[in-house]
């Protein structure tokens, strides 16, 4: 392929080494076999529709790239492929308070619509760890997650329609602006979470919520994670639904206070952060308090926003605490919420085992789990048994390799274990209607 | 083709021309082209994948069929097509109540997972008009929603998994058990909504929510639509979020005080009905008279069981009270929120210049409109025009012709307006991955 033939066309791209390296990487940690020879720095749909059609045309992979904080490999690019960043596509084009309505370009970082949003009362409701930094569209490539999840849904609930440019350079919308509607297949929902293997996201239609008018939060420590999950399973027989249910396990609130100098570990071995919203939210944490209590070693409840920023920052800081240990790699595992408790003690066992430092905290109300895996707490090859038991464990349990990250590059080894054959060559043949040269991120999510 | 190479295997079918023509019908009043030549009771998985592999081989069209409550055609049996009655698939064969999970066969009858699931302090939450009698295939085969669903959202939001029987014959299973979970595409949101077109739904795993610990409840009338949906956006502003939120126009307000010998539309023009629910249920619907007390005519509140059902009654009794007038079509538009009340006088307009009666009631916080269209009213030719118009206003609007009902076979001829023939063809190949027969439901949802 001729370079000159696509980049006489475009604004802004680079074949400088250090740019090449830079746009071949993500947060994964995963190495790119190779190096990209060419990255397009975006400005509008047509650049990104024209380098589409140009890379089909000549069977050239392309690799889109939003903010690179994906943690599962999805934006490494490896030898020969065009990386198509999208992070200059970055305007919020309409925001429209009374219908509850956005509609971004996909460079937008999280946090900014959110905070656009707030102005009016409003929020973007999923909220991944990473919405500082990551963009609308790396969330929409992944269905990314966060903490609210478990009161209002994960992105795939907040996108009601999508403009993509196809594997043959055409771009169409799916999806509408209304809440509702039932017209043709959920197209919109396919594309989400596809990593990029279907489609270049390029605009976005999104739903917005209402701010909730009060919050109450809780920290509660129990002796053990069966405690903990229990306390969970007892606050749905009550009735109460969390906007917000973390855990930490005991190595990572060990590693919290190792980091603050604090001593929260005292109190208990697990710790499990409680958020109630809305106009009870006192009530239903009050409720929440009354059926936690008696499995707890130390509860605290609070609506003084200072001590709630507190009892929330114990569980922000988490990851940072961990990685100041070394490199890690971030599992996701998702299984059926009878299922946490073993699981958590599971992954405990095959860090005996393998002597891997695994550290865990979770999305405990979804069963979502991230095991946290110190890279170089032992040799290679033992980390890399320590991963594969987390996966098979998730799987024995009925659960998913991936709860919110995606399968990227890194997880699909595990893919035809969940998936089966015969599912994995339907999405094969779907993702042939939507990309027929399969030049869109090829190797990724589907393998 | 013989049917004998099939009915030999098969437990209960029949050719019997009464069963055929009950078969062959649905609630939307369309009239099938011709008569099927067989319909088969579904009494196992097996008879389901031997059905749709014979019709396969032999290239007749399959019509899956759960209560035959469809109101949009979904289920008309043209001629010589097997009808495949899945009704007698009915058993619930997991309640998880710790997990909050069941695991269904597609007959189970909405209404009656709801009340197995009530005995563990759960429900299922969405909630069709048609839940005592429509069943769960039916509802995931056309996404249905309901009265619950501006708060707890619509099918697809509660399904976690299927077991589908693809045009091939072959048994795939898709999705999950856990809440969250991105391995893959989301193939198990695309089945949902396609109308039996991709695949036989034989199994679901749906995820039940617990029941609110309490529930307000508020009746106001307004003297204009613009007035009501005032009042819906101000609740928003106010970061209100009802559980449900039912619009009846003037015309429905009168068909009901007509049926029930009262004078509900002496209070205001137009209905609107409130619900709030969870544990500052008083006091968010305290918060909700506060904001729409200015723009209405008469505002009742209550916490009262008894007065609460009379007021949920009224929004109840719309449809029933309109029928009492003839035979209807029932329509079921969505617009963007901001067009609601545009919409709504549009149609007035349409009625009057057409001298078609038509009956606005709405799940109006969800901008979902069901026009009802009483068809004996006028020449069948204006009442088509009528229909037409209501189709044409909603989609200048931003909106789509089916919020909840699909489009079955009666609104294809509309489709291409909607979706653009790119995105069509996107979808007949889709269909042909999962249908390369083309026998599953030919001619509906995507024409």
């Amino acid at each position: 392929m001729s370079l000159d033939g696509l980049t006489g066309g475009l604004s802004s791209w680079s074949t400088d080494p250090a740019e090449l390296a830079r746009a071949s990487a993500d947060r994964s940690g995963g190495v790119p076999v190779g190096t990209p020879r060419l990255v397009v720095f975006a400005k509008s749909v047509v650049e990104v529709q024209r380098t589409v059609a140009h890379a089909a045309a000549h069977g050239v992979p392309v690799v889109p790239r939003g903010a690179g904080s994906g943690v599962a490999g999805g934006a490494l690019a490896g030898d020969g492929s065009i990386v198509l960043d999208l992070s200059g596509l970055d305007r919020i084009t309409e925001l429209r308070p009374d219908e509850a309505l956005a509609v971004v370009e996909p460079g937008v970082v999280t946090a900014d619509l959110d905070a656009a949003a707030s102005a009016h009362g409003l929020r973007y409701a999923p909220d991944p760890a990473s919405a500082a930094f990551s963009t609308i569209g790396g969330n929409i490539a992944t269905n990314a997650g966060g903490l609210r999840c478990v009161k209002y849904g994960v992105t795939r609930d907040a996108v009601l329609g999508l403009d993509v440019v196809l594997g043959d350079g055409s771009l169409v919308s799916t999806g509408r602006r209304t809440v509702k509607g039932v017209t043709g297949y959920d197209l919109t929902g396919l594309v989400v979470g596809s990593e990029g293997t279907l489609g270049v996201v390029v605009g976005a239609t999104l739903r917005l919520s209402p701010l909730p008018v009060r919050t109450a939060t809780a920290g509660a420590f129990f002796a053990t994670a069966e405690d903990a999950v229990a306390a969970v399973t007892a606050l749905q027989r009550a009735g109460v639904r969390p906007s917000t249910a973390e855990l930490l396990d005991g190595p990572t609130l060990r590693a919290v206070d190792q980091a603050q100098g604090g001593d929260l570990h005292r109190r208990g071995e697990v710790f499990l952060l409680l958020q109630t919203d809305g106009f009870g939210a006192e009530q239903e944490l009050a409720e929440a308090a009354r059926v936690v209590r008696p499995l707890a070693t130390a509860l605290e409840t609070t609506t003084d926003p200072e001590v709630a920023a507190r009892l929330v920052a114990t569980r922000r800081a988490a990851l940072p605490a961990i990685e100041r240990h070394g490199r890690v790699l971030i599992e996701d595992v998702a299984v059926p919420r009878g299922r946490i408790a073993e699981t958590i003690r599971a992954i405990g066992g095959i860090a005996e085992a393998t002597g891997v430092r695994i550290f865990v905290f979770a999305h405990v109300g979804d069963g979502n789990l991230h095991p946290i895996v110190l890279a170089g707490s032992a040799p290679p090859e033992r980390v890399e048994r320590a991963v594969a038991a987390i996966f098979e464990q998730a799987l024995a349990v009925g659960g998913t390799l991936t709860g919110e990250h995606g399968v990227g590059a890194l997880k699909r080894p595990w893919l035809a274990a969940e998936l089966g054959e015969p599912v994995l060559e339907l999405h094969r043949r779907i993702k042939a209607v939507f990309d027929p040269a399969g030049v869109l991120n090829p190797g990724k999510a589907i393998g």
